[in-house]
C-alpha cells in the first residue's frame, strides 16, 4: 500500500479563506482571490503572523471542498498520514488535532504528524501547497494550487486545483 | 550530516520515575526499579493510562541524567530531530513542547516531530526505548534500556544503559 503524506493548511483546511476573514475583522478590508494571487501569505495579509497565533484560527478554518470525501476514498487504497507544520505555533497543535477529529474522524492518531520540517517524512506521495516541502521530497509530488504558489513554474510537481482532480489522478 | 531521530519518553524524559511518583500518589505504594524490571508500563503501573492523561504528567517529568549535555554535543555533529509519540494523548502536545523548550532550548521547532507511528520517519539513526519503533526503522538503531524492554533479546539493536554510553558510541 503506497503512503501519502497529506498537508493540512491550504490542502484540507482553507486557511486562505480564514486569512481573508481575519484580515477583514482586523482592517475592514475584504480581499478578493484576484488581489492575493501570486502573493505570499505575509504579502497578502500583513497581519498573518498575528492571525496564526490568534486562538481559534486553526480550529475554525473551513474545509476545502470535497477534501473529506476524497480523503475517505483514498484511505481505502493508500496509507494516509496527515503531515502538518505546526510546531512553529505551539497553540495550534491542540487546535489542529481537534479540527482533524471533527472533520476527519476516520483519521486516527497514528496517522497524524505535527512537525516543523518535512524533510523527515518518509512516504511515496506528498500533497502540499508549499514548494519548500515538495522540493526536498524524493517521491511523487502534487502541488495544491494556492494564491501563494501561483505564477510560479510547477517544476517536477504536478499542480492540481481541487480535490476532484486529486481523485482522478490517484484513484 | 547524519540525522538522528531521538525519542523523548524514556530517552530524554524519565517517565519511569514519573510513573513511580504518580503511582505512589495514587496508591501509597512505592515501586522499586527491581520490582518493575521486565514489566510493561501497564503491568508495572496499573493506573498508567490514567497518569498519562493527568495534567502535568509530561510537563513535569525529570530529565534523564546527562541527556542535555550529550544531545548538545551531538547537535554539533548530527542533525537532531526529536521524534515523540504524542498524538495518542492530545493534551501532551503542548506539555511536551514546553518541556523541550525548558530543558532543550537549543532544539528549535523545526527539529520537533509529534506523531503516532514512527514508520513515517526518515533518518539515519534512531534512539528509542521501544522495539515497535526500532524494529521498523531501516537505519542504525539504539535501544535505550528501560524497565519495559529489559529481559528481551536486543536483536539487531544496540542496547545502551545511559547517555554517557551514547556519547562514546556516536562521538
Amino acid at each position: 500500500m503506497k503512503r501519502i503524506a497529506l498537508d493540512m493548511d491550504g490542502v484540507l483546511a482553507d486557511v486562505a479563506a480564514q486569512f481573508i476573514r481575519f484580515h477583514e475583522n482586523e482592517t475592514g478590508e475584504l480581499k478578493t482571490p484576484d488581489q492575493i494571487a501570486g502573493l505570499s501569505e505575509i504579502q497578502a495579509f500583513p497581519y498573518a503572523r498575528k492571525h496564526v497565533f490568534a486562538p481559534g484560527f486553526f480550529r475554525t478554518a473551513p474545509l476545502l471542498p470535497h477534501s473529506r470525501e476524497v480523503v475517505k476514498k483514498l484511505s481505502e487504497e493508500y496509507e494516509i498520514f496527515i503531515v502538518t507544520a505546526a510546531t512553529e505555533f505551539p497553540q495550534s497543535l491542540a487546535e489542529k488535532q481537534a479540527w482533524l477529529g471533527e472533520f476527519f474522524p476516520f483519521i486516527g492518531w497514528k496517522q497524524m504528524v505535527f512537525c516543523g520540517n518535512k524533510s523527515i517524512i518518509n512516504a511515496d506521495i506528498m500533497i502540499d501547497d508549499h514548494y519548500r516541502n515538495l522540493d526536498q521530497f524524493p517521491g511523487f509530488t502534487i502541488l495544491f494550487d494556492q494564491h501563494h504558489n501561483r505564477h510560479r513554474e510547477n517544476g517536477r510537481h504536478r499542480r492540481v486545483f481541487n480535490w476532484k482532480e486529486i481523485e482522478q489522478l490517484l484513484l
